[in-house]
């Protein structure tokens, strides 16, 4: 029975998508494993290191579903050893000629870590995936709103306007460094591994390289130049790459989360009908999704810290490394991929509410104007003079008490240097500066590197 | 199906123990919110709040054996509520008249909190019990050790001699102190936790305070001046007691680790008969024990850290943070008391070569009197005379070279200020110094601590 | 020249207190370990180990101020040991028949570990005084505004209110429980130490425990059982204390960063005369000292962690693990004061708007009573039809639509069970149900403690 | 005074270079910004934004000599701005035409932001200059110890053997991984900011794009799409870079400091020659450099923390992120630079004792060859039989007492399947199986980057 909340039927489905959880458990590892396996005698066979009958009759034996797992896990137990109560298995199911011949020369290490590159190449593609997805709503985000006007916010409060298209631009344009990022480091990340005992290949003599390199080749890995039993680099920089895309990920949700406030209402997680935010104060909407983004984003940020220690590995295998990597690698995984899919489902669903934004924008009274005052006034009166003027006119009390529009046609000192016209340009309509063409150079950019990778995938 | 490898049949005994599985599977976490509401109910029958009858009918079917919890995963995915399939599942159970009182007032927090604090203290329990037993052992070793003598290393070259006692009882000390800390901080900590909607127990009128404070008293909790649905640090603080213990545990594991090195040979874990370390290299013996220690200790502080980012909670609950605590308390949990039973058996079959020792002692042929050369030196010829001619004696090539004992014997600078039977003295019998004295020092402060605390048990 | 920004001239002010900085510069830092030289050398004369005279004489000479920095820092880069370019500086300054017993028979990490002990007994006794001084205000305001009420929020989303009085018992109450860890703890984590070479204090004989407990007493430090160089729990203890209190800070910080946003405007910073919030924007008014909070609180928890990861200490000494505590330790108490320090100047001027929060709770029409009326109505109809009908009536739309008073009025699946009369006491006032007794319970468990502990100082 | 013992005197050479430290102080951070501003004047007057003159007169005041630090400092603190202290002291200098024009529009994001940038891009290319002296160092010791066999080690234990040169040539894989990365991820994170009040550049109208480009070509950084004010993944990524490489350096560094040991003593770090290891313990040389580069890749990983944690940035601009990057990044770049040069350095002077490692290898009496026995009895016997029989023979007891050579000669279930000559050629030569063939790889993709990048600097 599962002790991990994360795989317990009532919560699975917030830190797992089915996707994933296909990836990751018993079944699928152990498969993968399996599918190592047969490469392996495959690749051995290839280049007469074992019989061409012995790898075909283990490529139709290494199968999850003729295994028994609990006398693999008892002979787990019993030997101490990670992978002899799976030897033993595969000695009891497979053809008395075939069975010398599974697991021939290689090592556990060579195995898992070979296994989980595979799986890193799957999470990449999934991650990937769901990226794009959020990359296009934020793009069009960008282009649908790029002249919806809405409070730009510093140190929380509120400053000169923004669009809602630019703030989603800002998104994109975040999101498609990830992809850069997942496009150059994935490949590096996922290299095979064979290396026998020690990592020189001992075992098979001067065929060991070539082996290698068929080997990774028959499963689209990249051949690595030597061993990486204890150059944990690759499996670091893959959780960095989860760490900062999950960071994305909790500002998405964090900015939704904070502008849902209500007496913000900027933006709304859409609920599905039968969902319930609390059942003791029913009138509530909770932005539950953009929430879990935050969170998720500090588990898997935290768990990247274990990989970036463990790097520090000792002389040519360090257990107390890599064994941190068989539990942080696929929870790691297993959060990140929920993020991005959550984030991409919550994007989808995302209720933009353009009226509460020109509101929020018109309860400033004109106070979106202050920086545009300020260079019309620097202009007529120099820098240092109009920031002391309108520091000494706007900073006392309570900023939202301030009405500059009413300041500026009424305080002479101000209505002096502009006549009605252009106190009626200042304040009118809030001026969101080069927002416009900050969309279009992010959607430019976007698409460009779309067409460059026309054919997606790490 | 599990997606954590920690749950994988193959792998759990390595990531939990059977104890620790038990308290947090699906199926007693569940019993345990379900023993909450029971108990809330119980109490507010006791206050007259809701009808005994209906509080007597609760408590005999809150059964986790009762209830269908695929139903429940159901009801939470549609509802998008955390305990919403478990209300109407329990709302199914139910006879009809009690099912309006099961869950009454209370909101998921005061569940989940409360249940938290149980299994922490439940979790503190088996924790304080196996660090008995690992100060037991180690204070065992200090006292039979006292005059095992072994090389003692600083920045991992041999200095000066100490013994394996001494050793020991530095371990039983700072478990000692994780002892202590213990009893402070778990009380602080189990609180538990009655708010409602937002903490100010709306629901109940003037009574709710009591109800508290009744509620708490049943389950054994200590009854918090407030709630503290955003305040963490209870939660936090438990998070670095665990951190804290499991260092010292990885500290314990890693001294095993270096001491086992085959070039040292001072310390090996025992070896169950059926053991294999390695498929490929046949001699092997791995301290595969002492090494998890250190993995684990890796992965429990990580996940400290994210409870003491959740302190910084917003309003009066931020589920950015407390959803966080769902998966990394029981991670965290599982875990260190995962090492901490380790540890103990480890340290039960420890195998100390004491014949290993007194060789590696031998092996520095006398190095080992360096630093009460230096005081005997130091009174003859002044401090600063001593340590440059003993530096310029001892500091050139390779430290292994050197041979103290002969130098002692045949360099005219040394040998005219000592006459043969100083020098025999000097270098026959490694000098521990006080190591004794500070053994006999922590048996006693251990044996006060026991005697104080006769009565076991945070 | 400083290369650190947080000594910079221009920013040293919010990375340090004039008082802490005086406690880590690199004469107060010296200073300190030549009073532990002094301490040494005059428990070593009472114990007739060196010479009363000698003793003498390094009392009146080791004082940073006779000393040349530059021939230190020259010595100690020439020799890549820590202390030997001072033991030569004071070999040059002291009398001869003095120098010879300075720093005699002592080790670098005796001085500087218990240096940092010294230390760190004062950065607590700074801490705590501010935290006093926090709690103090906390309390008032709990007081002062217990009937101060205002809008309660989870999930960043308008709930059942509070009083501004029970929001700030809450911090008050959380402060308490630090003050109680501090109480318990620094005592634990500021033990001297004097081990010698590998802790077994060999240069001494057998005098060497009663030297070390005289030495610790002459300066009120705990005496340690053994030699602690490699057991390291109690820096990292002490460092999960810093980062649990700035948690608090940050939590505070947080809390009024957001309370500020304009829209909101239940809290502000107070804003010195000549402060300028932004040069850009004039109106603008930032809470920059809550914002520094929670910035403070993500450095001194990321440096908690490298304490914590040096508790896996190897063999008698681990520089690895050492080394780094002589930068972190320093930068967290710097840190962690600052932010004690601003914190509770940041809450002696806090603004508290209380016709804000009154208008925020009556935008919510008569909603903050959704918890009551749904206990109102779960009495009249059962908990699950009143939880159902409600949310039917309350969760369409946008939630800031709702108008409870409006539909309790006029909608008659509701209004049939709610005369008059019980409609207006519903929705007329407030209800913060037991918010009063939950903040009188956090004053009386603070007073009980402030009188036991009537002369604090840990 | 410096409270960071990072600058103290003393210490300051362990905690920073002098060329770091160069870009780091007070004066360099504060001309940096000062270059900014006249590169943004200068664009400005390009684009006839301000006067040419003004622009002129500004780039020949904007000099730290010419300004008054304690005055900047002053007026820092007085107003609570990071930069209005700045600002008023150059109207104090500046001539009266070019003070109004100076720091025109920006803000002070735009350029603390735009000069971290350009102070990253000079870390970069000091951190990948070194970064390439190490890996031509280790690549030489691929080549020159190509067949310098030594003990492998897995767990800690003798294993296989292996040859330092292929240990040295998994290094300089792993560096060449760096120097990829760096060249990938640095120009993509050292990006110009000029974004105005909230990012919008609404200070400029319609040029403000084109302003910005000019500005970044102007300083040689990239041009961004948009403003990335709380778009922190360019900051995070650098800092990731950075924990990577040092997490490499404190990889190495750990590996010497294990085979330092005096019980292996196959590698020691170069000792100048007044250097002085221990006072207490004149024989000792401790392997003080290789421990520094763990303790600082701890804390410069931990740094990295609080960066990743900044991603999760709120509205147009976040100060609790963003001034945490005021402290930590200079620090990542102070401690990783200075682990890079100090890698450099030791890795120069490494001895290494390829007598000791032969003496290794002979130790183990044969053990080393256990592998490729067990790869010749698995070709008679079988694999299982074969592990089985292996196993039987050299499992029991301490590992170090087996001798292979021994037990193959006289043991019957062996020695029956291997006449003497084969015996002998098991265990006379260690075989290193294909060391000799990766580091070729090694050697060629590294020498293939170089000639793919001749011109280096990022």
């Amino acid at each position: 029975v599962g002790a991990r909340l994360g795989d317990h039927r009532a919560f699975a489905h917030l830190w797992g998508t089915e996707e994933l959880r296909a990836l990751f458990d018993e079944d699928a590892t152990l498969q993968r494993w399996l599918d190592v396996l047969s490469a392996l005698a495959d690749t051995q066979a290839e280049l007469n290191i074992i019989p061409a009958d012995a790898a075909r009759s283990i490529a139709s034996h290494v199968r999850v579903e003729l295994l028994d797992l609990d006398r693999i896990a008892e002979g787990t137990r019993t030997t101490g050893h990670s992978t002899l109560g799976l030897i033993r298995e595969l000695q009891r199911v497979l053809p008395d000629d075939a069975h010398p011949w599974v697991y021939y020369g290689a090592t556990v290490q060579d195995i898992t870590d070979t296994a989980t590159a595979i799986a890193l190449r799957e999470v990449a593609r999934i991650v990937r995936r769901d990226l794009l997805a959020i990359e296009d709503t934020c793009l069009q985000f960008a282009e649908n709103h790029r002249a919806t006007v809405m409070v730009g916010r510093t140190h929380g409060q509120p400053g000169s306007p923004v669009t809602f298209g630019w703030k989603a631009a800002s998104w994109a344009d975040e999101i498609g460094r990830h992809l850069q990022r997942i496009g150059e480091g994935v490949p590096r990340c996922t290299a095979g591994q064979l290396g026998g005992a020690v990592g020189t290949l001992g075992f098979f003599g001067q065929v060991g390289p070539q082996l290698r390199t068929a080997f990774c080749q028959r499963l689209g890995l990249v051949d690595p130049a030597t061993s990486w039993l204890s150059a944990r680099d690759r499996i670091a920089e893959f959780g960095t790459l989860l760490a900062l895309v999950t960071g994305t990920l909790g500002r998405i949700g964090n900015e939704v989360y904070q502008l849902q406030r209500e007496e913000l209402g900027e933006l709304r997680e859409a609920v599905a009908p039968d969902t319930v935010s609390s059942i003791t104060m029913p009138h509530k909407r909770n932005p539950e999704v953009s929430e879990h983004l935050v969170t998720l984003s500090r588990i898997v940020r935290a768990n990247a810290g274990v990989l970036m220690e463990g790097m520090v590995s000792e002389h040519e295998r360090d257990a107390r490394a890599w064994k941190a990597e068989w539990v942080v690698v696929p929870e790691m995984c297993l959060l990140a991929g929920t993020a991005t899919h959550l984030c991409a489902v919550m994007l989808d669903g995302l209720e933009i509410d353009t009226a509460a934004m020109a509101e929020g924008v018109a309860a400033t009274r004109g106070r979106f104007a202050s920086e545009r005052l300020l260079a019309g006034l620097a202009l007529r009166i120099g820098k240092h003079e109009a920031q002391s003027l309108l520091q000494r006119l706007l900073a006392d009390g309570k900023t939202a008490d301030h009405d500059l529009v009413t300041t500026l046609a009424e305080h002479p000192e101000l209505s002096v240097h502009f006549d009605a016209q252009t106190r009626e340009e200042l304040t009118a309509h809030p001026d969101v500066g080069a927002a416009a063409a900050m969309i279009d150079e992010v959607l430019a950019r976007a698409r460009g590197e779309r067409s460059r990778h026309a054919d997606p995938g790490p």
